[in-house]
């Protein structure tokens, strides 16, 4: 059976009670990658546990203990392990999500206090820092929890949940955390599929659940030649200038189409079937969406599918600045002596960062040859991470689409998203189990800038979208 | 008659003194291009002013106003003009010095106090900022002047000073004052001809005279995609990306060799002569001292006319890096929205800023629509200064040339440089004499680096080589 008409009326009619949840949350600024907000941090993991236990979930705040963060030593956050249910009869649901935040300041341009849920009663938006990444969707949760409670409607799963508190500043410690906890009797132990809250849609009028994420190697290409600096009027035409090799050899990497130049990228790329290329021409996304979310009119094509490709199950090769050379204002004549060049690629399947590895520091080292310089090369990658792919027509999936088309009366896209979130790949890899990502929020929603918000539509109906989902894959356990 | 004797021997006998003079000159920080130091560049002014009038030169401190440094409205360091002996049968000889420093502070690596004269007993090197540029030649004159009073030697010439304080930042203010007094009567009426010692030998071995500077036309290349900086992650290869495009803009400029890419450059260049080419034959400057100068074996070419020409007589360019783009240390997975690549072009006879910028706005005009790319593109001049070149063969010259064959023994390098002084095309073409670059310091000295030094040897011959030079000129005027 379906979500129950109670489920939905409680949430309805507690709309109010759930916002002052929301208001209370996004009042603790909770910025992990800023040490002197660090006791934020904690107190939000405090506000968290005691909701929780509240509800009745039994907490485990773990302690990941110390780390390093612009050379000073601070605790770790703890990520907070519930359980509610134990029933061997339901399916056991994992459930993520992460109660820091990105910074926020008013002087970044704010129109209102970032840390104050601010409602604008006209359009429905509710604007705060975390307000959708991730505090609304985490909160979502303990929405339905309590809806089932105070409802008794019984829950119809086991629900596990691990809320970090580092999400946004590389997620210290929660891999080691997740590994050391997958045996036989442990807390992850048996869980039947994961569902992540932390992306959103693809613009903001159709829902959408992803299966997919793209990877990442990112590379620093060193050139040296001079002991130190140089000045151009005394050295200009007289040696190797390693800015001019660089910016030679960074200009083979990739086209101004955005088409890689690295020999054997493109086979490593597993081909479109056509199953998967018509959830490409299905998507309720445009060119004219894309250029709207870039500000300008400058997307790599005029064909839909292409530009949806690129992001989605393509690569991409972005070069993202030169470290050691003049990058002020103004004119200074200098011959830097030792330049850094930063690149990135975006893994899809089958790349991995090992295979792509071998391709980047070979055809480098070749085409640094070619320009017969006296510079040094010098190639580091400095992190990468493998693409996730899930299979969107898992039980897991089928579960979440019914779900939305409940919730929100239509179909939702199927997408998969070009950036990183590392612990899906974590999950999927340590439980072995199908892991879903279910969004809240729109695409408009500006996480990680100034003014982001949820629309309050978005908050309650995607508090209903997370309990039909759970109902859903009740019914799917029991038949 | 060469110098007599008696000047020689005073200098020697006097060497104590003459160095206590630098010493006190180096303990005052005239750092111009620092607002907080600008009450020791006037303390500098009033210490020279002070030296020149007790030898008798009619001193004028001309105030120049105020300017803008960094937000803060200061009052600029007066130019020091001044005037020794008016006899209608003897020369005009102009000279120029600067009484600013470029910033010096220990912690930048000064293995001493930068603003105490530290003399090496070993080595004769005497440390501190300013001792080579340009206070040891500024205060040479001086000594010159003293040594003739005081041995009751007449001046062969009559003398005119023109000493300022900013020349370290721009020399604010400099060019307006001198084309304002270049009338009849005004104070830089009548100059025969003009010498300035603020360059270098070649090398620690050879004096030299210099006859030609590089001009400089400096650009910032635009180009602007976005609204705003974007995730790699959600617009890899879904947008035309400003740093793709600018990297291969920028390396359609010059090869790794050092050849101008640009069309027309070359052939502005004036052509080489058999008398010019057999200058750079005999210089005593070998690729080995441009390698040890740049601290790694980089240079350009192992011919050495080859790298002296690219130096002194062709034109280079120089990526200096880029603005807007990621230039920290880490890794940021940003799409910059707008990128402006820094570039300079040295410039040599008959190029200038003006023929340049023609050649240099159409080509990246035309380079940037081959890439076909949706990104916007700006070019700007953010400064330009034409290339100064006088004649070798003047009288002028052939005093400096007899003067330091007097005082060393060995015919001086013939030598052009690379980079700019702008004052002196401005007395060239305001007064409409000869010009001549007649330097004290040697190659290694460190002018604008940590540690910088004047030889013992340096300062005193170099005193003895200004009087000299001062000599052969009153020959030539009285013959
Ligand atoms: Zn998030
Ligand atoms: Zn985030
Ligand atoms: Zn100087
Ligand atoms: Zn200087």
């Amino acid at each position: 059976m379906a979500a129950p008409q109670q489920f939905f009326s409680y949430v309805d009619g507690n709309a109010g009670s759930f916002i002052q949840r929301l208001a209370k949350a996004v009042a603790i600024p909770s910025v992990s990658g800023d040490g002197s907000s660090r006791k934020h941090v904690f107190a939000m993991a405090e506000f968290l546990a005691h909701e929780m236990e509240a509800l009745g979930i039994q907490v485990n705040s773990v302690d990941l203990g110390n780390h390093v963060l612009d050379g000073e030593e601070l605790p770790l956050p703890p990520v907070i392990l519930g359980s509610f249910g134990h029933d061997p009869k339901k399916k056991i649901i994992l459930v993520y999500g992460h109660y820091d935040v990105q910074p926020a300041l008013v002087s970044d341009g704010w129109d209102t206090d970032p840390f104050v849920l601010s409602p604008d009663e006209k359009t429905g938006r509710m604007y705060g820092r975390g307000a959708s990444d991730d505090k609304g969707p985490l909160l979502g949760w303990l929405n339905v929890l309590e809806a089932h409670i105070k409802s008794n409607i019984e829950l119809p799963v086991n629900l596990r949940f691990c809320f970090e508190g580092m999400e946004e500043s590389g997620s210290e410690g929660l891999d080691e955390l997740i590994n050391s906890r997958v045996g036989p009797g442990e807390f992850f132990d048996g869980v039947d599929c994961v569902c992540i809250s932390d992306n959103y849609w693809l613009n903001d009028r159709t829902p959408c659940v992803t299966y997919g994420l793209r990877g990442i190697a990112y590379y620093k290409v060193q050139v040296s030649g001079p002991q130190r600096d140089l000045h151009s009027g005394v050295f200009g035409n007289t040696v190797h200038e390693p800015m001019t090799d660089l910016i030679h050899l960074l200009g083979q990497l990739v086209s101004t189409k955005g088409e890689i130049k690295i020999p054997g990228i493109s086979s490593l790329v597993a081909p479109v079937t056509a199953d998967e290329m018509k959830r490409y021409e299905v998507l309720d996304y445009t060119v004219a969406d894309i250029e709207h979310s870039a500000g300008a009119q400058v997307a790599i094509s005029d064909n839909k599918t292409r530009v949806l490709m690129g992001r989605m199950r393509e690569p991409s090769l972005s070069i993202h600045g030169i470290e050691g050379a003049f990058s002020a204002p103004g004119a200074k004549t200098v011959i830097p002596a030792r330049v850094s060049g930063k690149f990135s690629i975006r893994l899809v399947p089958n790349m991995t960062p090992e295979n792509v590895d071998i391709l980047v520091f070979r055809y480098l080292q070749e085409e640094f040859a070619k320009l017969g310089t006296k510079s040094a090369l010098k190639i580091e990658n400095l992190h990468g991470g493998k693409p996730w792919l899930a299979d969107p027509n898992h039980w897991n999936y089928r579960a979440a689409i019914k779900a939305t088309e409940t919730v929100y009366k239509k179909t939702p896209d199927l997408t998969r998203e070009g950036g990183s979130i590392p612990v899906t790949l974590t999950f999927a890899e340590a439980l072995g189990v199908n892991v879903l990502l279910l969004p809240m929020g729109r695409g408009d929603d500006g996480a990680h800038s100034t003014n982001e918000k949820l629309d309050r539509s978005n908050y309650i109906e995607g508090t209903k979208l997370l309990g039909s989902y759970l109902h859903e894959v009740g019914i799917i356990s029991k038949s």
